[in-house]
């Protein structure tokens, strides 16, 4: 399949990639990628995002992915392996967009990657690539380890592609150009009777912090939100203002469920999928 | 309020910054902040010290910081957040000291940095900055990111103002001086009877070795140390000289409890706050 | 003892220093291991491989060195402490191989370094060096922190001894050479009966994954391998292939028992030293 988007400018590697795995920090898994990196190209840098995506959870990879990678200076390679279906058919991919580079299975980890999920509703499957984005389709050995397990490609194939690219390898080198990458489906809200909105949770952070998928610009201040049996009655600005269960705008800009001091997540035994019902004003 | 310090020296920045927070290492948060830092200098390097202090917990991330700053070159940017205060009026700032720059929240993280904390027992509320510190409170939004949340000052303050510090910009460019920083108050350890002293457990490592608030050089080789119902008789030199329960001077020159091979905190069901009495010598 | 090895050529120093210890990432003693190295080498950089190994386990320790450090470019200097003999008399040792060095306590954390332990099957004890291996016990503590404590030798010892390897110091200025290292035994696996071979698990992953101490080459694709009283019927080449309970080649080339989506470990309530049994062929 041709490329369907114009080839555009690309970003400048400036030998800096991120990480995003399921493998844990116990493990060796995470230390052989970057060894395979820094054999490749010694001067490399890492920045580890997580690599504590819950194991085989390619929906919690691609939220974390998508809401850390634009913080990063352009010409960052983000490295993202959370591959249950490593040695299948799955497609090992490259995209390319204005300011980034993204490396790892397309399994929908990289679908979220074009804008904020909660404002574009990515639906499931293959997504047609925007203006100025390409993605490759990683065919060339000769950038792999030889002897590529069936187990590890992060090791054989993504960790030292990544590398080759941050030191300056063009895209067009590593793979075949192709025009679509995989996306899950974003849970956009619904309306729900004549006015509210009922979305869900989609990711719990360390505070037990239930981030939703509503964006805030959908929920006036007065709003009431329901949430596993509990009504809260208006959002809170800070953290500390609230005093029990509380909901409030978190730093992405989504309606959030937390217990300051506490946990929302431990309190309201939620989390990712838990429904959550706004209704525009307290009535 | 003017500054009550001599301006003193400061050191040179070198572009290293540590980071200090509670936010975990599973959560997008961290990644985001150094991204942050990045795009303002690329070159800019970091070394987690802790991401696992405990939620909100300030006392804790207080003495990680107390404990390991000064083993850092000069002029290394200490970077720490843990804040409960986010978007009230707690005060973001910048401390500068003769060997290294702090900066985060003015809520006691940076209380116990003039020395350590067992020798000069700070108290509760603003602590005047000794000789050769100033500090600052960030009041320059050109150096921060546009649109400050409400809760998440790490990425929107704090980060960007590590960045630029650890990249040259001057302390004075970034706040308006002020003469003092909030400290905790540090639990000084208390005469008991004729002899004994009372202190107590103020830190937990993975190790479930209980770290005191008692300074080696007031408790004899010879001393009896009472916690949790259980005596210990004398102090061993090493972990591997210990059988079961033991008491010994830990790489803090702090009175530690240990159980070698296992766990006192589970041992002893003791944690931060456990009293400790240490009778000057086997009675 | 002198050497027992023919100096050889060493590997030149990069000053990368890659970190594995059983410090956990919570406290601060890995900041302050790297505090203290960039106080020696400001330029030095570090690749933290793991910090989760089971307190005072040397032999996990030992099994993620020797799994990993290949992978890094030629001139990496590996610290390891595991240390719970810190402060008595086990030596602290320097290790240089052709293509890396090693620092840290000479109690079997570098025994399996020479070559895949499940290939050259370490017995327990003392260690001759193979022909182009040099090691030094450290001796000459110009080199390490002044006032070295019985309870941290990773941040008194190791650390600076191994940011002045990286930074260039040879390692005959750093200690005595000597002819051997202390290596644990590696668990051979055995045959039962007249053709099957009994090994056993020897690392859990943060997947549940069980590796076993049985090399691929032993065990043929139709194998009949039991565990925990389950059998498993022949080998699976993908995780995605699995339905539930699976063995598999994995990406060191070790037979690995896994349950993909769910956790081996959880599974089957095994873990290290839970045997296994291969028969050669389904009968």
């Amino acid at each position: 399949m041709a490329t369907q988007s114009a080839p555009g400018p690309q970003p400048s590697p400036r030998g800096l990639v991120t990480l995003i795995t399921d493998f844990g920090t116990g493990a060796p898994y995470v230390g052989i990628m970057k060894g395979v990196m820094l054999s490749v190209a010694p001067w490399l840098r890492f920045i580890d995002i997580s690599h504590e995506v819950a194991p085989q959870n390619i929906r919690e990879g691609a939220f974390i992915l998508a809401t850390s990678w634009a913080y990063f200076p352009p010409g960052t390679v983000h490295l993202a392996v959370v591959d249950p279906g490593v040695g299948t058919e799955r497609r090992p991919i490259l995209l390319v967009g204005p300011n980034a580079f993204f490396v790892g299975p397309d399994n929908g980890l990289f679908g979220w990657v074009f804008g904020p999920p909660w404002e574009d509703h990515p639906t499931a499957g293959p997504r047609p690539l925007p203006e100025g984005w390409q993605a490759f389709v990683l065919n060339q050995p000769r950038f792999w380890r030889p002897d590529v397990s069936r187990t590890f490609h992060g090791r054989d194939i993504f960790a030292p592609v990544a590398a080759h690219l941050a030191a300056g390898v063009r895209p067009e080198e590593l793979g075949k150009p192709v025009g679509e990458v995989v996306a899950l489906a974003w849970p956009r809200p619904e309306p729900v009777g004549r006015s509210a909105l009922r979305g869900e949770v989609v990711y719990v952070d360390r505070f037990g912090n239930l981030v939703t998928n509503i964006p805030a610009r959908l929920v006036s201040p007065a709003a009431r939100v329901e949430i596993a049996g509990h009504t809260i009655r208006g959002l809170r600005r800070t953290y500390a203002e609230a005093a029990g269960l509380a909901a409030l705008v978190n730093s992405f800009g989504l309606l959030e469920i937390a217990v300051p001091g506490g946990s929302a997540a431990r309190t309201l035994n939620a989390g990712p999928g838990t429904p959550v019902v706004v209704n525009p004003a307290e009535v």
